[in-house]
């Protein structure tokens, strides 16, 4: 039997990403969203949505550029922590003593304990409601020498990326290897 | 040290969802997903991408809706098929053997099988590049009695959703509980 629950923003899988802007000042600031995804290959593409009312806010409307950090399970407080308080009031990077660098392709930190980081420039804004998406144009992945695999490519396993269950509010840890893609479904 | 990797839509964790929707003739049709995540949360919305040359493209454009259904990992090979072949010239349904269902709410068919289905009515249509993407106000979710925690909501270890690795392409399973969110965060 199907239980029906309304409409309501409750699905599974959503990602915890934290996303790295400039202030107008200058000031490097972080928070972590649930809202987003991949939203096209060519041009590479991420979307994010954010509420008006956040920091982040008006530093992308000001910067156009922003990097999404893909925190590791042993930062799940500073990740946490990161969408509790506004930059508007705290420094969340003296906070947490963890380190912004300066973006290399756009106007944007990234958080270099995170072991992925990506480098966006916005291409479109799209009103919604609640929230506005914004759609960056991947500039740059990158990604920690000591997460990559035996192809070279960032392995999940290591990255160990987490997480979030919308209505639920907790996080999940991502588990083992289950298929490989584009080849078990010809089995059928 | 970080590694870069260039422009490319390599991030995790990425979905791996399957979109429901019925061609001009009624005929149900299913496709897999790992571009698309929640984007609103008022009203509730839910973003996929999806390439102009699929049929569940067209399928959009004709009838305004759409499903997102969650496959358990036991369905992984059904759903690495729906990645595969294309509804032009096959009957996915019949060839899975899965039971598609009229939505309550939209003109849009889900999947009975799988644990957790929304229905979605399109309020936004985005060009980006390569993928347009579709913004869904989801109108309805429902969940298997089966899948349901201690809460009365959708508890993600029986759900088993799983994961797209984007570029290493595989799918990796969920694992077990990390942290409450909003509350660990606190002790920073």
């Amino acid at each position: 039997m199907k239980k029906s629950f309304g409409a309501r923003t409750l699905i599974f899988p959503t990602p915890t990403w934290v996303v790295g802007t400039y202030d107008k000042n200058g000031k490097p600031n972080v928070m972590t969203i649930a809202w987003g995804g991949i939203c096209c290959s060519k041009p590479p593409c991420i979307a994010i949505s954010l509420r008006k009312a956040t920091y982040t806010y008006g530093n992308i409307i000001e910067r156009k550029a922003f990097t999404v950090n893909v925190p590791s399970e042993k930062y799940v407080k500073e990740a946490d922590y990161f969408g509790i308080v506004s930059g508007h009031d705290t420094d969340k990077f003296s906070k947490s003593k963890l380190t912004p660098i300066k973006g290399e392709f756009v106007d944007a930190p990234y958080v270099k304990e995170f072991p992925m980081n990506l480098e966006c420039r916005v291409i479109q804004t799209v009103e919604i409601g609640l929230h506005t998406q914004f759609i960056g144009e991947i500039i740059d992945v990158k990604a920690d020498e000591s997460v990559l695999g035996k192809n070279g490519l960032p392995d999940i396993e290591k990255v160990k990326p987490f997480l979030y269950c919308p209505e639920v509010r907790n996080y999940q840890k991502i588990g083992e290897y289950l298929e490989e893609a584009f080849s078990i479904g010809r089995k059928l």
